[in-house]
């Protein structure tokens, strides 16, 4: 099925080369197609990673071995590999693994656990491991390539390529993060959905860089949504190759930490925000800022409750200020509420207050902002202080198309 | 939108009249139609009478008022109003549910703690009480009605009547159980969708009525799914006449308990399947059954995660043995699972054992069982002892339209 380009596609951004860091994809020809599937990032010497991983219970061999890796702190090298996902694939899917680490290393004279291996697409196909030497080896003596063709061969069914960059200023160095992604959903090949990559400059302790990229997936990657379905294969690593020269960050009591930091948050949200953008079916982005919860966690839950309603998506996809699926989705998310201090408003606009419709309510202006594609839905819980903003799509046609008749 | 009955409907069934109760209905008109839409109960004296409720931290005044009057466990009469959920509607709601209650407590000379209130439909307009007044009241001097003339009457986007009947013997006494439910996942008007009413002559104590409800509730309506939307008005209410003249039933230990317990555990399994059997948009019944689990609640959470799953119930809509599906939504369950020890089927035959496709696996034979309508699915999670069994329907283009295009 040749999938049509998402309306809320964004143009691939003008992203800086980092230092340290080269590009090369190649054709392993995982499936019957003919285009790249293969991408190698090499990294300087010294280069510090950090990840954040899947928290499936039955994860891909990529993220078992992937999480054991970024324990050490080093990385020389990244191959992802689009057509397979290699997960459910048992020990013949880890072999096919551990061979492509040593094939890296040998290159690069370095140790196998240097090499980090992701894999998205089908599941239940052990990686061919011959397609798999004959890719890596072609990529490791391609020429280099752009962030655009790097994004588009870690894409499976994305319909559009998906980057993110951001700088800091560290102590008088500016320091550059340029990030990839993919993903749109738990689309078939179901296996393997988001999988980012985001490379910096700067110096930084492998220790505070994991530390501020969890930080960041809480706000981010942790706050999105298409169809409440969680990959066995999701992966986030952000490289640091250290070539911009700042003096390395290792707490947030150095200087320009907390200007990274931040940098580092807005690419993980643009990037999240993409994945919704290219969201299976999706004709609206949806933001929903929740106030006035128990705790920020509370508010994150109580958010995602309602993201991930079908009735509240189908509701926006038909531009229908449906509050009372709003209130319906609060209630189910398991989370302190009071229904008489509830209040839920679209697009700036309140619908109800303290557990009542707001008197004379005129839906037009509201009907308005639901034609739109930019879509926001403000909750007030009334009862605390706690708050946070996910972002969601609509549910759609689309959606039963590409993933009911994704096999036939 | 006149909605096309369910391609999975079953027949109305012939079910007994139950001794000390007698139904009634009347036209309130809660919305523009011309249809019965207000359901009267009347129960002997010395009814008995338990409920399980909603989940939901938003619940309406209906089920908040009812939570407390089934602690008392007597009642005398039922009013279901369909077309207006009064949910969301403040003290005004309050007060239309009182006024009512007071209404009826009067005609049968009873205190209105005895008399049970469910209103279904639209929300957050509160409940008119000068419609539910007239309509109460011709209500109380109307003919009595048949099961299906009730079932009908509480019903509102429902695409059939529902109903189930089972018996007992208890202690040489036959005693009857007839029940009504309307539901068909969360539809709009969305804040009123699952309200069953089961009805016997048999002679129960109370609290072991409510404690035998509670258990057939954990393993049949808490075990199905729509489309994982819960709403805020969710009711199964259980009234025993004692008009069969057996033996008090008190305890496990008594005559007959066992067999009545079995009885009423059927009634639910039947409702709560039919509920299922009109899900929006259902063109295919699902059955998951759960083994090998941690414990029987883990198996039931795992198997709700997979009868949630819209990637799953897209796959079965498409007809597409889709397993790795099934993988994923077991990992995300949150319930303790092993990858290398899972094992999944269709229509009873293995598609995957320990965490490996089927050496030779034929697809043939499962994709014809795909084609069918009643679907199973087997997981065995191949680490202890649980099990549960969960039912659900698939997910088509038939919900996207009853709910992005209800209100248009």
């Amino acid at each position: 099925m040749e999938l049509a380009r998402s309306p809320l596609a964004t143009p691939f951004p003008k992203m800086p080369e980092i230092g340290g860091v080269t590009l090369r994809i190649a054709r392993a020809r995982y499936k019957e197609w003919d285009r790249a599937d293969l991408t190698f990032a090499e990294f300087a010497e010294g280069t510090a990673v950090a990840g954040v991983f899947t928290q499936s219970a039955c994860p891909s061999n990529e993220v078992e071995m992937g999480r054991e890796q970024v324990k050490h702190g080093k990385a020389r090298a990244l191959i992802v590999n689009a057509g397979n996902a290699n997960a459910f694939t048992g020990y013949r899917g880890r072999e096919a693994v551990e061979q492509i680490a040593e094939q890296v290393a040998a290159h690069l004279d370095c140790v196998p656990a240097e090499v980090f291996v992701s894999s998205t697409g089908v599941i239940g196909v052990p990686l061919p491991k011959d397609k798999a030497r004959d890719g890596v080896d072609a990529a490791l003596n391609a020429e280099p390539c752009s962030w655009e063709d790097a994004a588009n061969t870690i894409a499976t069914t994305d319909t559009f390529a998906k980057g993110a960059t951001a700088s800091a200023m560290v102590g008088g160095t500016r320091v550059e993060i340029s990030a990839i992604i993919k993903g749109s959903g738990m689309i078939a090949p179901d296996m393997a959905t988001m999988l980012g990559y985001i490379f910096t400059d700067a110096a930084i302790d492998p220790a505070f860089l994991q530390e501020i990229l969890s930080e960041a997936n809480r706000r981010t990657f942790s706050c999105i949504t298409v169809d409440s379905d969680t990959s066995t294969s999701d992966t986030v690593l952000a490289f640091a190759t250290g070539a911009a020269g700042n003096a390395p960050i290792r707490s947030y009591d150095d200087d320009g930490a907390d200007a990274f930091a931040a940098a580092l948050h807005d690419v993980c949200l643009q990037l999240a925000q993409s994945v919704v953008r290219d969201g299976e079916g999706a004709s609206k982005f949806i933001e929903i800022s929740v106030s006035g919860a128990d705790s920020d966690e509370s508010a994150r839950k109580i958010g995602l409750s309602v993201a991930n309603s079908p009735l509240l998506k189908t509701a926006i996809a038909g531009q229908d200020a449906n509050w009372g699926r709003v209130v319906m989705a609060v209630g189910k998310a398991g989370e302190p509420a009071d229904r008489d201090r509830l209040s839920i408003g679209f697009g700036g606009i309140w619908a109800a207050k303290n557990g009542q419709p707001v008197p004379d309510y005129d839906e037009e202006p509201v009907a308005r902002h639901l034609q739109g594609q930019d879509i926001t839905i403000e909750i007030d819980i009334g009862i605390g202080g706690g708050s946070a903003t996910v972002w969601t799509c609509d549910l759609t046609h689309g959606y039963i198309d590409i993933n009911a008749d994704y096999r036939s």
